[in-house]
């Protein structure tokens, strides 16, 4: 009978971190979901729409300085982001807002930082037309992709139906398709929640419980971690003035409703690690720093250390596998191809 | 014998255009040199150190904006250069000429319009140092690079028997050995002159042979249509001061000497139909109008507008395949890496 007890007692002690690390698991599960292999895309965007979106997008003539592409801000090479603050755009102007990734963005459910735009297609059409970006208008960006002979053939092409295929909603229809593939499937954390118990080390599965456990995943939750709905960003406390400057009160531009006061998307957390700097200001540039302030506004929480550098740990297990994109032959100029204008 | 008189005659009659065919053939291979297939790699031009300057000619971290990478003004996918007049800088400077493809720039004997740099390492080293262009330091450089992580460790790579590998030196080495495989083979110019007859239609070979005829290839023959050499811009008359500038007398500001007034280095003509706007000044558009000015003002012609098109037919068939480039992936930022200043 001893000896009896003394196994079972050893068996439970070695059963009782197998047992954590399922339960850890299990929430996770019901938390989060990991990002499909495949990228999602519709029916209509054939291969030949997806690219003609991937040369539109990498494509400078979309703006009437010839300077700026999607890519610019969105460098599929750095996270889908661009690392600065805010964008520089058309005249050196400086943007309104923290550039966000374009990786994932599909999943998202809505775009840019207030929402305002419900999809990839609707995003992609503001970008050409903002003054401080890429300063174009849809007259311009149809008459310069119409004058170019190869573009003609290619919206042909990728729209098969129609007539007159260039038109401004479709050149932004096939950037969005182009940019629905642009996902970064099985990241550590993906494996993980396949049941690939050893894709996070210790750390980042001390980390990923911290994050449930205080709230984080609260709002960064699902396939995006992250992605859905809007918060005021000072839930608990007001930040920093510096990182929420009283002009841009988010999401009440949008709505009118003042409920909604400094109210921002959710972002996604997938690639944190590569697309500092973080909030719409893009005043931090630090992830663990980041990490904090987010605990302290958001949560009413103060995260030691060793608390945030574990949490850190964590979404640092949120980089998936960058998408590999050739860079696109872009067709040339025609004779009435209207020239960049500086 | 009126029989054999008759064959004869018949022999000569099919004979004479493939005669002149030939003769036409023997002229060209005489004066150009086809692209060879495999770009002139050094040995000690490693995948690592082309696969780290892959990454460094499409980093913008090397502007100190964070917004201007070498593929910028160099577009690999545009012909190798950025469809402007002139291209835009830090803080929406405007250049002061014409950016230059990068296309098969390995087989020119000098770099820039003025040649002041004798090969690309050193050309590398120009732009990320011009205040109009990427505006930043040889220091600065340095200190970017080896704060990034992923780049440590790349150079050690790259440079296997250095101690300290990241140095400004090394990066424009790196650039200049990635620029190197830049090159682009079995154009159908290419083809004719290796003896495939049919690689060019009737019309560009009566552009083929009013090119030589002209004096065209007299500047522009070689491996890469020209790219050596510096000639006066106006050997024949003075060109419309909007394509000559006075402000701007080329070689002579790099020779000191007064005959190289309004010199310049002779561009290399493959992928001309790619890479609009011409001449220094960028102020030309049209391959056609370029053809009728440079026979004008170098050789002191009025071509017909017949000829002027054969020779721009002749001009397309030099577009050759475009390089394959994948859009690296660029290693994030370290702790201490220098924020970008737009």
């Amino acid at each position: 009978m001893r000896s009896f007890a003394i196994l079972t007692a050893a068996a439970c002690l070695l059963a009782g971190p197998a047992l954590a690390a399922d339960a850890l698991l299990q929430r996770a599960q019901e938390q989060f979901k990991p990002l499909p292999a495949k990228a999602p895309l519709a029916k209509e965007a054939s291969a030949q729409r997806v690219d003609l979106g991937r040369k539109l997008f990498f494509d400078p003539r979309l703006s009437t300085s010839g300077l700026i592409s999607c890519n610019s801000c969105h460098n599929v090479g750095a996270g889908g982001a661009d690392g600065m603050e805010t964008s520089i755009g058309h005249g050196w102007a400086k943007g309104p807002r923290n550039a966000p990734t374009v990786l994932n963005a599909v999943y998202n459910t809505s775009q840019f930082w207030d929402g305002r735009a419900p999809d990839l297609k609707a995003q992609a059409q503001g970008p050409m037309q903002a003054l401080v970006e890429m300063n174009s208008t849809p007259d311009r960006v149809v008459k310069v992709l119409s004058s170019i002979p190869g573009y003609k053939a290619e919206f042909q092409q990728a729209f098969p139906k129609e007539k007159n295929p260039v038109t401004f909603e479709n050149a932004a229809d096939a950037i969005a398709v182009f940019e629905a593939t642009l996902t970064t499937p099985d990241s550590p954390f993906d494996r993980y929640l396949k049941g690939d118990s050893k894709a996070l080390d210790a750390r980042q599965k001390q980390g990923l419980a911290l994050f449930m456990d205080k709230g984080c995943s609260s709002c960064h939750g699902g396939v995006n971690v992250g992605g859905d709905g809007f918060h005021k960003f000072g839930l608990a406390k007001d930040p920093d003035v510096a990182l929420r400057p009283e002009g841009d009160t988010g999401r009440a531009k949008v709505s009118q409703s003042e409920a909604d006061s400094y109210a921002f998307r959710v972002p996604t957390l997938r690639n944190v690690a590569l697309t500092a700097p973080y909030f719409h200001t893009g005043k931090v540039w630090d992830l663990k720093q980041a990490v904090r302030v987010m605990a302290d506004v958001q949560l009413g929480q103060s995260l030691s250390d060793d608390e945030a550098e574990a949490i850190t740990a964590f979404l640092h297990s949120l980089t998936g596998k960058q998408p590999q994109v050739m860079l696109p032959q872009l067709p040339p100029n025609g004779s009435e191809t209207p020239l960049p204008q500086p």
